[in-house]
């Protein structure tokens, strides 16, 4: 059993959750997205579950019909360093957008949680979806979608470069000598792109894991390009097994047609398991959480995927409105499936509204249920991992009480950290140091 | 004694320090700049004496030349969260520059630590006086230095602005009537300036001071007035008493002029005590310390201030050598300083660059002898309180226990925090939020 291949977990905290109403159950705490000390209880539970990592959302663009989460919540740089020094294994996975950002100061930010964490630092990188969010940026071009993608790898491609600013041995500290580092081991960086010119060097050196483990959530054509090409883990949501099955061995071929090992980009699907006792218990969580939904929250949350459309001036019993291409720039593949879905259903808006806002987790049940079918999605090639969401109040508690000592049985889950970095857990590789690496290619012999 | 007014202090935690070769004393842990448990350590020396806040310096640009500390540190926003989880009283301040990063980003992160930490955070402005620094950022054009104040004052504005973007009773969270906020207390800033166009609202709300605390180091003309204008706290540094009483006056009159109570205006002088069981014990540190600086070094350090000029192609041995305007678009108030000094006294390059880089801190000698000097300036009015630099290993530490527990027996530093929040501590006044404040004012009858 010691070698069979593990699932890896992570952990959305995620305030008083994704659902539009859920604030209003009786069990969850209404100030949870601004409550620091939840999230240092979801962290430990998740650490003590011996979870991969914690996983925070964000965005950069309110207004007053975004869901209760959103509205007020605490930025996931500041949020995750917090977290970091509250921790020792669990990896810190965070948010942050490449549109609106500057990589020098990101580049750093993140490096500074990967060193202080001793290497547990993960970047899940976005484009920002909303038209919206440039009116909090001097109101500079929102990108349509293909391009955000094109500043995205750029913008990495200059982050990873100045991560590499150090080589691991530079910092010589020779009291004696008076020698601090060795010249020859800092780099500039000195890249001049379409997008960006950064010199460098970074002012902070790599951590143990190397960089930080990059995120990715990309589910259009060109998003998952980029992730296959550049991520190591990818993050995705699909109703089916045969589904995830379809996403999973098209980014694996994607990445090694980009001659990259398929093992080194891992797949996590985001489920939002309900745990109950029994199978009745189980429901009756879901029917808590989703009667709490009315149709004009249900709206509102439908219409921020659309760039915040009102669709309230709609009927809600015919069938799903002609919208034209809304959507199409923001959230392009989740608005594409929404209307494809409304269609082939012939579903009303209210269907697709209440539909969207009460998601019923396929992974509900006992726990052996619910063990079962990550089993099944695991073993049938649907997931390497998975992203945990609170579909329901005391969801991640659940989920680590009850289903997660059923997969360590089966060898499913570790009993143990493996490694104090996140790569080290994720079972990913730590790239070396480029520098380092073209000095150790050139002094090698060459076969002819 | 117990309404006597107190000495405020803030404790520098700067890594190797900002000596040049400080990192080769054998006291100093030469990877101190990156050592998170050392910053954890030293801030559990700060709280345990009550200090009033914990800083953090910053910059945005290195060459081979920067001195140890700069090149390989802790970002400062990442590196607050991280410390704000591990206290529970002592302030929070961390510099980070207007000129090179977004307003909306940079509220929201300072908002979170400001939250996280239960009102403890401060942020200090800086314009950032590097030229080399846009080098990192596209190469847009480095602001010349009053216009970086000019982008400075707006930018702050807008922060502002946003960080009042929730009433502090805009979240009713009544779970009964599923209202979760109240519309009428959340505002969008709609500000279109002539460097910034941000329309908010915010996505976190303000924390119990209501806002972070305003730190600002400018000296220059165009700087005190911005400092004595806009800054709840004034970080500066002087040779003499004198020197100080007259910017200490200086800064209260200006603020008084912009219609402000001077009491609302901290000033700071920057010092590095040396303090000793005999005052041959305290020389002896200092020599210590400032005899590691080689010549070689001395020039790097002083080059710095000038962008980075080369001062080793003139000869040591002649009188300053002079470099025009070099410096006035960086560090202005600090090399006009060196110039007319170097001028008054004749000094060779040798002696400006080794006094530059080994001044020997006027609080020097035994604790007594401190405590005295630092009553002397306080009751003197030249400072409201200090900002401490380790000069020497372990000065922090020696400040706190022997220093500081005279300086209490005279009833003039705390034995308790009076507040959990940092303007509580700094009996600053909590800014009430401009909407609720304007929305009081006109429930008001008038008086005609």
């Amino acid at each position: 059993m010691a070698n069979q291949k593990q699932i890896k977990f992570g952990a959305a905290l995620h305030g008083v959750g994704g659902n539009v109403s859920g604030w209003r159950h009786p069990e969850v705490e209404a100030d949870a997205s601004v409550n620091f000390e939840l999230y240092k209880k979801w962290l430990q539970i998740a650490e003590e579950g011996k979870l991969d990592f914690i996983f925070i959302a964000d965005g950069l663009y309110i207004n007053e019909k975004s869901i209760p989460h959103f509205l007020n919540r605490f930025e996931p740089i500041a949020l995750l360093s917090a977290l970091a020094s509250q921790s020792r294994n669990i990896g810190l996975v965070g948010t942050l957008s490449t549109t609106y950002s500057e990589p020098f100061n990101v580049a750093r930010q993140f490096g500074t949680i990967d060193k202080i964490s001793g290497g547990r630092a993960g970047w899940n990188i976005v484009t920002s979806p909303l038209e919206g969010t440039s009116s909090n940026f001097n109101n500079k071009e929102h990108p349509e979608h293909d391009l955000r993608y094109e500043i995205a790898a750029e913008y990495l491609e200059v982050t990873r470069g100045l991560w590499d600013s150090w080589e691991d041995d530079a910092f010589v500290r020779d009291k004696e000598t008076g020698v601090f580092f060795d010249p020859a081991k800092l780099h500039a960086l000195n890249h001049e792109g379409r997008f960006f010119s950064v010199k460098g060097p970074l002012n902070i050196a790599r951590s143990p894991q190397g960089q930080p483990v990059i995120f990715q959530a990309g589910s259009s054509e060109v998003g998952k390009n980029f992730a296959s090409k550049e991520a190591d883990a990818i993050f995705t949501g699909h109703e089916t097994i045969e589904e995830a099955v379809r996403f999973y061995n098209d980014i694996k071929e994607r990445a090694a047609s980009f001659g990259r090992s398929p093992d080194d980009v891992l797949v996590f699907p985001g489920i939002g398991p309900i745990v109950g006792e029994t199978e009745e218990e189980a429901e009756r969580k879901y029917r808590e959480v989703a009667e709490l939904v009315t149709i004009e929250k249900a709206l509102d949350h439908l219409g921020r995927f659309f760039e915040h459309h009102d669709f309230s001036r709609y009927p809600l019993d015919e069938p799903f409105p002609d919208i034209g291409d809304l959507g199409k720039n923001s959230f392009q593949s989740g608005t594409d499936k929404i209307k494809a879905d409304a269609k082939a259903n012939n579903w009303t808006l209210r269907e697709v509204a209440l539909r969207a806002a009460t998601r019923r987790s396929e992974f509900i049940g006992t726990p052996t249920q619910v063990a079962d079918l990550i089993q099944q999605w695991f073993e049938g090639g649907a997931a390497d991992g998975f992203i945990l969401f609170e579909a329901v109040p005391r969801g991640l508690e659940d989920f680590v009480r009850l289903v997660v000592p059923i997969l360590r049985e089966r060898g499913l889950f570790r009993t143990e950290y493996e490694s104090g970095t996140l790569r080290g857990n994720l079972g990913l590789p730590i790239p070396e140091n480029r520098y380092t690496q073209a000095r150790a290619e050139a002094a090698q012999p060459t076969a002819n």
